[in-house]
């Protein structure tokens, strides 16, 4: 029974290396922010296709400008305009300029752009030049953008607002991108009841219901909700069965007592295929934390605490998902952290990753953690919280001024 | 013509702080997460409203348990247990305890649990003690998670999957939110064509209208398309009164030539009530900026160039859109930054706001920012990009070593 070992995050992590992306669907652009990439994106084409000019001036051969000054200013014959969007019908020889807008592509002949700003017009054919300019100045290559055969995204990556930017310049307005998984989201518990009821004697009201359903959206995947299941085998398998005919993941929470444990192992247990791979992470809060696989179905038993199952969630699940939503870096979704210095000492007790909520704040521009304590039965120290600091399981806690580690929420 | 100078970030704020907040809407728990609150969330009870257990053990009065240990257990009489989700039925005299589980409510007389790790069952009816308890010990008190009468969420408050939580605890599955801002995207330019078209003589495709779209969904807004409009008045016209009459907020992008952008100035002045309060932005890439106002309805004018048109909605429409949405810290949308270790020297000129895109690495644990330079025209070096620093006016540039704000993209 090592197999039931309280596992490390990192244990855990090798689990989820097994699991592999749900499939591949199109999405047109506007739909496809925060989507991840299901192709490598190659460019079949320079961009921009040709010389274009970055700045309102006139296009010019760089050398009729060497040794251009105010005091002795170089005059260049005008021969016409560049036209927006239009190929210049005209070519630019020596001792000759084209006008030419931002964005206007360079006549034959022309290797530079003078800024307007730097010229005057002596007769409606005349300019002078007053400064010199270099070779290529105030010109955006062809290809230096995108270059064909380029690869410029790669399978795997997320889509930000840039990333749409050179899908548009290429011309792709459909891409293919990884199916989002679906998680179901069941809440379970004798005590637990729906938020628009009133609690009588020991009842809570479903606060996992939501957060639960507010982080996987965080982490790319669509939840649903399969409601609250009271502590009686038959309505958690009922419940769990649905869920995976409906979707790809199950997120139950609650069971953090022993027997409501046992019963979720025991719902788990009896799914066809089901297979447990995890059950307890060396990981406070939230210890009693369950993995399974049915299949290709993943369920994950998590602590009924709401702060427990939040950082369960965030540590474990959110991987989780971007694993199975394709993406290159799920195993490190937020890729960058914040840096503080801890307002006091942070005891940690050794052998479990602890995750401590702190306020962040600003002290003479470096930020400074504060450790907010509290029970994981309390969503208002998270609520009150700024970011995560993660205790490895080796330390002992962190000491007052000590820089830490902030993921922030 | 003051009124005309080129202006400073700061300058812009002061302006945004003339923009107020749209209305208010209705929206339901799993709709909010990332809305702005447009009402105090004040607690009308206590939460937990009853002591709580946060173990599975047994209740019981602490002052039964000092001085117990390994060697001299305490022994305790079980009198029966508490069925999650009801008020006990037994109440904790001297000398007894009562099983609970995790949490349940503790029953009257009992001050603490002791871990069910902690105790040894002798009979059916005797449990001993290995371990003393403090008062309070793995219990949460009535209260101690939200107060009665205690302000949880403030009005301007942007949603998290945490607040989402704090909200179901208070049975609020309805939340006033701030309506999102609509935001009209326009392209202009002659040379600017569908994405779907092949690109002849100087065309471009439409960059803009993605990276735009894309970046108006992170700022809260809800983004339309009106299209590309053409170089000439009428077009403009027509597409700024549609989106006007749509929407609250116009984002046109082009107009970066001069006279593309007397184009623009000319057709915003033209509409009723329009004023125009900015016309050029100390900040590079990205000075030919326009801001207007015509009555309620806000426009801006933005470069054409993609990375410059990018610069200026993160650091100046966003906080518009924040402002407009109701958002408390709209001016800082983004919180934290980042810190990082520039590789090299960066030059910056005097006199302006300079944004350099920078790709991050982590070396030896620190992040490096190696700067990624280009021209405005290059979306590629967005898209090769990690974030943006900012390079203060008054600075020449960042020397090599030395530390770098990060706004991560």
């Amino acid at each position: 029974m090592d197999f039931f070992q309280v596992q490390t995050t990192q244990q855990v992590k090798e689990i989820l290396k097994g699991l592999t992306p749900l499939g591949v669907e199109n999405a047109v652009l506007e739909d496809a922010v925060g989507r991840v990439l299901a192709e490598d994106i190659i460019s079949s084409e320079d961009f921009p296709p040709f010389n274009r000019s970055v700045m309102d001036g006139y296009a010019l051969r760089a050398e009729d400008t060497f040794g251009a000054s105010e005091g002795g200013p170089a005059p260049l014959e005008v021969w016409g305009d560049v036209r927006m969007g239009e190929r210049p019908s005209i070519a630019v020889r020596p001792g000759g300029a084209v006008k030419i807008g931002t964005g206007g592509m360079l006549p034959e002949g022309a290797d530079a752009v003078a800024m307007v700003e730097h010229t005057q017009l002596i007769d409606e054919k005349t300019i002078e030049i007053f400064r010199a300019v270099a070779p290529g100045e105030n010109v955006i290559q062809k290809g230096e953008d995108l270059k064909n055969g380029e690869k410029i995204l790669e399978k795997g990556h997320r889509l930000r607002a840039q990333d749409l930017g050179a899908l548009a310049t290429l011309g792709k307005g459909m891409v293919r991108v990884y199916r989002r998984p679906r998680v179901g989201i069941i809440s379970s518990g004798d005590e637990v009841i729906p938020i628009d009821s009133v609690p009588h004697g020991g009842e809570v009201r479903d606060t996992n219901r939501y957060t639960l359903w507010a982080l996987t959206l965080e982490a790319g995947g669509e939840p649903f909700h399969l409601g609250i299941a009271k502590d009686e085998l038959g309505d958690l398998q009922r419940k769990l069965e649905e869920a995976l005919y409906k979707g790809d993941v199950v997120a139950i929470s609650g069971g953090s007592s022993v027997g409501t444990r046992d019963l979720t192992i025991e719902a788990v247990g009896s799914l066809p295929q089901a297979e447990i791979l995890l059950h307890g992470v060396a990981v406070s809060p939230g210890k009693p934390t369950i993995l399974a696989r049915a299949g290709e179905k993943v369920i994950w038993g998590l602590p009924g605490h709401p702060v427990s199952a939040m950082v369960i969630f965030m540590t474990l699940v959110a991987p989780s998902l971007w694993r199975m939503g394709g993406r290159k870096d799920w195993d490190a979704p937020q890729s960058w952290s914040l840096r503080a210095k801890a307002s006091r000492n942070i005891p940690s007790a050794q052998g479990r990753e602890d995750y401590v909520r702190v306020k962040l704040d600003l002290e003479g521009g470096a930020l400074v953690a504060t450790p907010i304590f509290g029970k994981s039965g309390s969503i208002s120290t998270m609520v009150r919280g700024d970011g995560l600091i993660r205790i490895d399981m080796e330390s002992e806690g962190i000491q007052e001024g000590e820089e830490v580690e902030v993921w922030p929420f």
